[in-house]
């Protein structure tokens, strides 16, 4: 018997709950205090919906911390490693959140939605804290708030077809990480060509309740002969298309460079941000660790902690998080690994529920 | 059906997860980012057991938010409004965590563990990230961790027979939140005579995970006759005895004083915390709306997002959480109530699943 979640208004439900729940939402999860789907029919079942039709997944978790003031360019550049000098106001940045010793805390999308205003859509910690945290340190003129937005997401091959049928054909046209306004029954939604999968789709910033559940019954009513069905991020899409998962494979002891994010560290000597000198240092010295993949000699997995792995009796690295792929047909997963032991082609062994499992290094994300 | 609950590496199991798994949890919710048990055999059968005999309850999620160096002192005193200017090394502290506009981010024990060494035993939010974010824009000289320490409590009218026979009588003569460390088996536990009950008990900061479960089994074993059980913060026992919940009935838009926390906010001239001019301000002013207790007309109640209150048609507050009462026999319920409407008698009225409910305002903690 799997516990169940036990509810209470400190995880928050979303616009959305009570159609998720009618639908028949079978597991939750929890983010950023808030209930996030995590299965419907079946991890596996909702995996081979996603690829093939189109989804509309409830993850107003992705809460906006907003940073508004004549001082909003500063901080949001401070407390992130990517260069945010020429951003622009109709592209998302996939930026690490460090502190002053270059660790990560966060790996939201960051967008800037006005002058002087960003919105930085949060992985699963209160980065709301840190910025304020920051802001009253550095006595910056800025208001860190956190906004009632509640992120839509439309996922799956199918996406742009009903997409084009609400919005107009001209959605299709958006190119990926770019964002927009478009008109629905006269309100005006955020919409970016994003979202946390490898099958194309959107994600809608509902910054209004009553309208987005409005949205949310015209997706599923024109997308009948599509498939449509409610769905959310999947274990194993997310893995076999190596998307990382903040909490998972990346957290507060690790930097951006050793779980490969080195193409969002800036060194730009322009710029100013906190940790940066850890940074440089550990790119000029290269890191004794880092993220890859891992191919399991097994056929079902569930890791709910990290698990060590063991190359000649030695612990090498930890395992984080990992599926069955039926892509592969065989279990992946994403470890942290020590550098110097990544050369070989040994062969590694980890230790499940008491049994003995060979596995293999591979490269991040996974080929054939 | 109840979705059940997803695991993942990121909502961290604990030490004791396999333990209480092993008995039979039957739901669990997440806070800090890690399981908390929330009922074994039904939150009412666990209530009348709790008051009766004495449970072991796994709140490793009682994350300790550790700070350390010569700053140690004004930083840990700079966000709370507690005056911790005289803090015993033997003694914890309730202290709210506040922003510079005086509200609550949290509502921790602090506890000086050693000289410029502070444990903030949080509730529900990432103090980590504010302790951090202060520290590094203040440039203060202190080290922010989250060291690996567990709290496991035992709690109920027997926790006293059963921590004596484990810890030798001394322990009975322990104050109310005091703390000190006893040994058993060759470590050196801290344990604080506390928990989040009003049914007795204490507190012991499991520092090592492998002793810690020593100590589990040997609680366990020796409170056989004494009816010994894993168990979990009760839902009716805390609303019965007026115990508040950070993220149910206090949150970031309300302040100490609006939540009746007027004894743990200082206006002593000699200490310095953000926020304290808006708090003295509004001190001074007398708060707006303030936390009261609500009986509602019902014989049982599940509150999972806050809920409108009505007076003659006008909202007047929100009901935030709420149990069927087996002690008072009917719904209690903890309110932030409009101070301007707290004076009357009137009724008020609550729609809940589209029915109509009477209530009444009580004071809290509750009494007959």
């Amino acid at each position: 018997m799997n516990p169940f979640i036990a509810k209470s208004a400190r995880l928050r439900s979303t616009p959305f709950s009570e159609r998720i729940e009618a639908y028949g939402v079978q597991s939750y999860t929890v983010y950023n205090h808030m209930l996030l789907p995590a299965s419907f029919k079946g991890v596996e079942e909702d995996y081979h919906h996603l690829k093939t039709n189109v989804q509309l997944w409830d993850v107003s978790v992705e809460r906006q911390v907003q940073i508004k003031g004549p001082d909003a360019d500063i901080l949001t550049q401070l407390i992130t490693c990517r260069d945010l000098s020429n951003a622009k106001d109709h592209i998302c940045y996939y930026a690490p959140i460090v502190d002053d010793k270059g660790k990560i805390l966060n790996d939201p999308l960051i967008m800037k939605v006005a002058p002087n205003t960003w919105w930085i859509s949060i992985s699963d910690t209160d980065v709301i804290l840190y910025a304020k945290g920051i802001a009253i340190g550095k006595n910056l003129d800025v208001e860190v708030t956190e906004p009632n937005v509640n992120p839509l997401a439309v996922q799956g091959p199918k996406s742009f077809e009903l997409m084009s049928r609400v919005f107009g054909e001209d959605i299709i046209n958006m190119k990926f990480f770019h964002f927009k306004k478009f008109p629905f029954e006269g309100h005006n939604f955020l919409i970016a060509r994003s979202g946390w999968s490898k099958q194309g789709g959107f994600e809608i910033y509902i910054d209004d309740d009553v309208k987005g559940l409005e949205l949310y019954d015209a997706l599923i009513e024109k997308g009948g002969d599509l498939n449509v069905r409610p769905g959310c991020p999947n274990l194993i899409e997310r893995i076999e298309g190596g998307l990382l998962s903040y909490g998972n494979d990346m957290n507060m002891d690790d930097t951006p460079l050793e779980c490969g994010l080195d193409p969002f560290v800036s060194f730009n000597s322009d710029i100013n941000y906190l940790g940066k000198s850890f940074l440089e240092k550990q790119h000029k010295e290269g890191v004794k660790r880092s993220l890859i993949g891992i191919k399991l000699h097994m056929n079902q997995i569930s890791v709910n902690k990290f698990i060590p792995i063991f190359q000649d009796s030695k612990q090498i690295g930890e395992l984080r998080s990992a599926c069955f792929s039926p892509k592969f047909q065989c279990c992946l997963g994403i470890a942290m690994i020590n550098k110097s032991d990544q050369q070989t082609s040994k062969p590694l062994q980890i230790s499940i529920e008491g049994k003995e499992i060979g596995a293999e290094m591979t490269i991040l994300p996974f080929t054939k």
